[in-house]
C-alpha cells in the first residue's frame, strides 16, 4: 500500500516533510496547498505533485493523509476538518496554545475515529530512541532521575516570541514531551524558575529566555530541564537518564567530528547551529513512523493526548513561575 | 616561615590532612589529638609528631594552627576555643547543623580576630578551579546558568544518615557552596524537590536520597543541582557553567583512562568510587591555600560566612520541599 | 544545466550511485545497464529511468556522463569506450590492477580529452575534507607526519580476495590515496610489512590480512598506515595529521552516539559495521563533485593519474614485503 | 623490612626518585651522592638523609639498594661496582649506548647474582598497566597489532642530542620497550624511516627528529611507532593494541580536564608539557615495584636483558634507516 499525501503549508518545515514523504518508498506526495502560490509551486515542481486548495485536498479521493505545517493558530481547525474528512493527520506541534481548544479538538478526533500524530520529532531522533531502548531493555533499571538540556543557538525574532505562547509552550514543550517519554510515569507536579538574561526585548514582550524546571512523578522520579535561548557553541540538545542500575545519555551531535590541537589545546568544531540539520533523521523517521502506523493500522504515537499533556505541563510551569509554588498536574 | 600544626581528630579525614600538612614544605605537623589513643599514635608514628591532648594543643606555644576533623557536633565549640587561643583554624564542614549556633560561633571568630577556613574542598579541585578561572578571565562572559551534578556511588549507613542533618545539609551543601562559587552572585531563592528512590530505610530515617534544586539570584541567574545517593558507575561530579559568550564544564575524573572496544562497543572503566581518591588533589590544595593565607596574612576563603551561607541554602531547600514553595534566602 | 547519466552496473555500489545521481538537483539518471536484467530493472523502477544496453548508452544522444560500477576487469575497457564516445566518466576504483593497463587507459583518456574521475570516495567524507581544509587554511603549519588507521569489520570471502589484487591493491589503496591527499607531497619510497593473522585461508590464497606501511616523501614527510581485515568493534577509519604548528584528526563515526554507564564502566555502541553506511555522505558528495565539475568545466579530481599513483604505491608495497627493502616510487 | 637506599645523582630525575623513596612506607633514603655539593645537600635537607661519596655508599653497611641517576656514560661502571658491593640496583635507562658494553655489564650482574632493575618507567604508568592487564585477562584475544604514538613537546638542546645516542636510542627506546611489553612476543625484524623536519640543527648534529618504525615478530604481529620531537599541544603518549577479539587503548593525559565552548567550538586544554608531570605516578610505581621485589625476593622486571633488547632494536632501526632494508634482530 502506498499512502497518498496532501501537504498543508509549504514553508520551512513543510519542505522538510515534503522531502521525507517523497523519499519514502511507501508514500506519495500528491498535492500541496499554501496561502501563497510561490512556495507551493516550488514544492510541486521539486517533487512532481500538484498545487491544490485546502478545500480540494479535503475533498480529494486520491489523498489518504495530510501533513499540517500551517501557522499554529490554524492547527486545531484543520485537524477537525480533516478528521471529519476521514484523512489520517500528522500535525506539527502544538495543536493549539490553549488547553481547552486542544481538548475540544481531541474530542473531534476521537469522535470521528481519525488517526492523529503530533510532531514531537525528538522522540524519533536515533540517539534519543537508543536511550529509550536502553531503558526498555532494562539495562539501567527503574528510571529515577532525568536531566534534559536544551539550548538554542539564538533567540527567534521578538515578533515570533509574541505569537509563540512563551518559552514554556514553544521551546520547553519539547522537553516536557521528552521527560514524559523517558520517565515512564506521568509527572504530577511542576516547579519552575524563569528569567530574562539574554535579551531584554524578550522580557518586554512578556516572555523569558532562560528557564529551569523540575518535574516530579507520583513515585518521586524527577526530571530537571534547563533551557536557554542562547548557546554560542551551537544547538545544545542532551538527555541523561539515571536508573537504579546505571545511566544512559545521548550526547550532542556535530556536523563535523574532527579535532585540531595546538598550543591552545584541543578544539572540536561547534555543534549543529540549526534544529533542522540537527534533527534531519528525526524528521524522516517520524514521517516513516506515521506512514507505517497508517499502513499497519497500528496505534499512533505521539498522539493528541501527548500533545495535551505537554501543553498542560507548560501551563503549570508558567503558573509556578508566577506563584512561586509547586503546581499539581494530571 | 613554617606554620606549625596541631591536628584534632585522627580519623579518615584527619589522616588525609596529616599527610597534606606533612607534605607541605611550609608546614610542620607538631601534634595530634584524638579521643582514642590508637589512631593518634598511628599518625604520630607515620609523620613524626607528638600525641597531645586538645588542652595541651590549645595551650601550646609551638603550634600556630589547628585542623579540626573531629565529629560535627564538636566543631563549633572547638572553633571558639581555638579562636580564643589565638590559633588559625581550618575546620571540616559543617561548622554546625544549626544556623543559630553557626552564627554564634562566627561571632566569636570575628570578635577574637581569628582566622577561620571552612573545608569546602571542592573549590580547590584543579578542574573546578580551572572552570572558575575561565569565568574570571571573561572567556564565557557573564554567568547565566549553572548545572551541578553530584551523585554518590552509594548511600552511607542509616546511622550516619540520622546524624547527618539530612541530604541537603550533608551532601547538597557542597553543591550549594559550588553554586555560590560559580554564580558570582548570591542566590535569593530556593526551589527543591526530594524523594526516596534508592533505599526505603533512608526514608524511614526521615531523609531523602534523590533531590533536585533550583537556585536563583536577584538578576535571574540560575543554578540547577541534581543529587542522588546512588551511581553504579562511580562518583559522579560534574559542573557546567553557561555564560553570555560560552560554556565551561568540568568532566568526571577516572582513575584509569583507557578504552576497550569489542563487539559490544567501546568501554571505559568506571569513575573513582570514593570521594577521597576523587578529591586527593583538592584536599592537598586546600591545606596549601590555608597555609599560604596564614603566611601571607591574606584573606581566608572559604570563610565561616561561606559555611553559613551554604547551610542557609540547605535549610531553605528543606523548607521548600515541605511547603512546595519558593523560599527566599539572604 | 542538468547532467544526464547512464549507470553501468546495477550491483551494490551501483545502487548507491543511482540514489546519489537521482537525488542531485543538477543531474538526471536516464538509463541503467547491467549484465542481468533483474537488478537493472529494479533501479529503473525505483528511479524512473530506462534499462538499456551498454552499446545503447554509448551511442545515446541523451546521455552526458556515465558511472562505471561493473566488475574491476571491465573498468579500463569501458573507460576507453566511453572516452571515445565523448562521455564524462566516473569510474569506481581501481581503473585496473595492472599499472601498464592503467597507463594505456589514461593515454586514451588524455588523447580523447575525456573527463575522468576515479572513485576515491574517502576524499569526500565531510570529516576527512574538514581535516584537509584545516591543512589548507594553514592551521597546523607544514604537514610532517600522517597516521592512517583502516580496519575492516571482517574479511571478505576468499573468492573475492583471489580476484582483488591483494590487500594492498584492494584495501590499502584507499589509504595510499588518502596519504597523498593529506601529505601534499608525493611519496618517493615505500616500506611495508605484511602477515596473515586473521584467517589462514587468506594466506593460502596468497594474500595478507594485516599490514603496516611507511611512506616517505622527498623532504622527509612520513605517512604510516595500519590495516587489518579484522575489527570486532566496527569499521575503524581514522586519520591524524601532524604539522609544524599542530595536529588535526578525524575521529571514527558511530551510527548512534549514546553512552551507557554502570558498574562495568561507560560503554558507547560499536562503530558503523559497513563501508556503505560509514561513507554515505562521501558517496553523495563525490557524485555531486563530479556533476559540479562537468557543469563548470572545472578540473576533475581525483583523476586517472591519482588512480595510477595509488596503484603504483600498492605495487611498491607488495615488492617491499617480498624483498624486505625500501622501494622507490615516482 | 625497610629497604635502605643510597641515591647516586641529585639532578632532575634524582629528585623525583628521592621523593618516591622517601614517600614509600617500606623504604628509607639514607644517603645521597653527587659530583656537586649543592644539589646533594638540597636533597639531604629536604628528606633528612646524609650526603656521602659514592665510595662511602658502596662500602656502607646501612644501605641495601641504590638508585643510579648519574649521567648515562657512568651507568655501566656504577652498576658493576654496586653489583659487586652486593647492593640491589635501580638504574635509569639506558645501561649504556653500546650493546657490547651493556652485555658485559649484564654479565657482571649475573655473575654477582645482583638484582638490577632498568628504569623503563612507562611500564608502570597506571593507564598503560591497565592496557596490559586487559591483554593478560584475555579481553582482546591474541595481540595482533600495536600502535605507539610518542611525541615530545619540543626538542632537547642540541648539546643533549649529541650525547644522546640519537633519537632511536634516546627517545624511541621507550617505545621499543613498550612494544615488547605489549606484543608478548619478541620482534624479529625492524623497518625504520627517519627525517629532519623540526630543526636543522638536529640534522647537523647527525640525528633525526621525526621517525617511523615497524617491528614484526616471528608470527607476524606488528608494532608501529611514530615519534617526533615536536608536538605543540603537549606530551603526546598513546598506545593502542589490537587483538583478535578487540582493541585496548590508553588515551593522553591532561593536567586539567575541562572543556570550554564558544563560537569557535569546544576546546580542552593542552596535554602535560613535561614527561615528569605526565609520568608522576609511573615514577612512584616503578620505585615501589623495585622495593617490593627486593622485599619479597621476587623477579625484577624490567631487567638488564630488557634494557639490552630495547637497545638492540634501536641499533637495528639506525641500520634500517641507513641501508633501506629490513633488519633482523634477536
Amino acid at each position: 500500500m502506498t499512502v497518498r499525501f496532501g501537504l498543508l503549508g509549504a514553508g520551512r518545515i513543510g519542505k522538510v516533510h515534503a522531502k521525507a514523504v517523497s523519499g519514502d518508498a511507501n508514500a506519495k506526495l500528491v498535492a500541496v496547498a499554501d496561502a501563497f502560490p510561490q512556495p507551493a509551486e516550488a514544492i510541486a515542481s521539486a517533487y512532481g505533485c500538484e498545487v491544490r486548495t485546502i478545500e480540494a485536498i479535503e475533498a480529494a479521493k486520491d489523498i489518504d493523509a495530510v501533513v499540517i505545517c500551517t501557522p499554529t493558530d490554524t492547527h486545531a481547525d484543520l485537524i477537525e476538518r480533516f478528521a471529519r474528512a476521514g484523512k489520517a493527520i500528522f500535525c506539527e506541534k502544538p495543536i493549539d496554545l490553549d488547553v481547552a481548544r486542544v481538548k475540544a479538538c481531541i474530542k473531534v478526533v476521537e469522535d470521528t475515529g481519525a488517526k492523529l500524530m503530533v510532531g514531537f520529532n525528538r522522540r524519533f531522533d536515533p540517539h534519543f530512541m537508543a536511550v529509550r531502548k536502553v531503558i526498555d531493555d532494562g539495562k539501567i533499571g527503574d528510571v529515577e532521575m532525568v536531566t534534559i538540556t536544551s539550548r538554542d543557538p539564538g533567540a527567534p525574532p521578538v515578533d515570533y516570541i509574541k505569537r509563540s505562547g512563551g518559552i514554556f509552550r514553544d521551546m520547553t514543550i519539547h522537553d516536557f514531551d521528552m521527560a514524559r517519554f523517558l520517565l515512564g510515569e506521568e509527572p504530577v507536579s511542576v516547579l519552575a524558575t524563569a528569567a530574562v538574561l539574554v535579551d531584554k526585548a524578550i522580557g518586554e514582550a512578556g516572555d523569558y529566555d532562560s528557564v529551569s524546571v523540575i518535574l516530579q512523578t507520583a513515585s518521586g522520579k524527577q526530571a530537571v530541564i534547563s533551557n536557554s535561548r542562547r548557546a554560542t557553541y551551537g544547538y545544545d540538545q542532551r538527555i541523561e537518564v539515571h536508573g537504579a542500575k546505571g545511566m544512559a545519555a545521548a550526547e550532542n551531535q556535530r556536523p563535523v567530528s574532527i579535532e585540531v590541537a595546538n598550543g591552545d589545546g584541543y578544539t572540536r568544531p561547534p555543534l549543529h547551529d540549526f534544529f533542522m540539520t540537527r534533527y534531519t533523521e528525526a524528521y524522516a523517521n517520524e514521517i516513516a513512523a506515521f506512514i507505517a502506523a497508517i499502513e499497519k493500522g497500528s496505534k499512533i504515537s505521539p498522539s493528541g493526548a501527548d500533545g495535551l499533556a505537554a501543553l498542560a505541563l507548560a501551563d503549570a510551569a508558567v503558573q509556578s513561575v508566577k506563584e512561586g509554588k509547586r503546581i499539581k498536574v494530571g
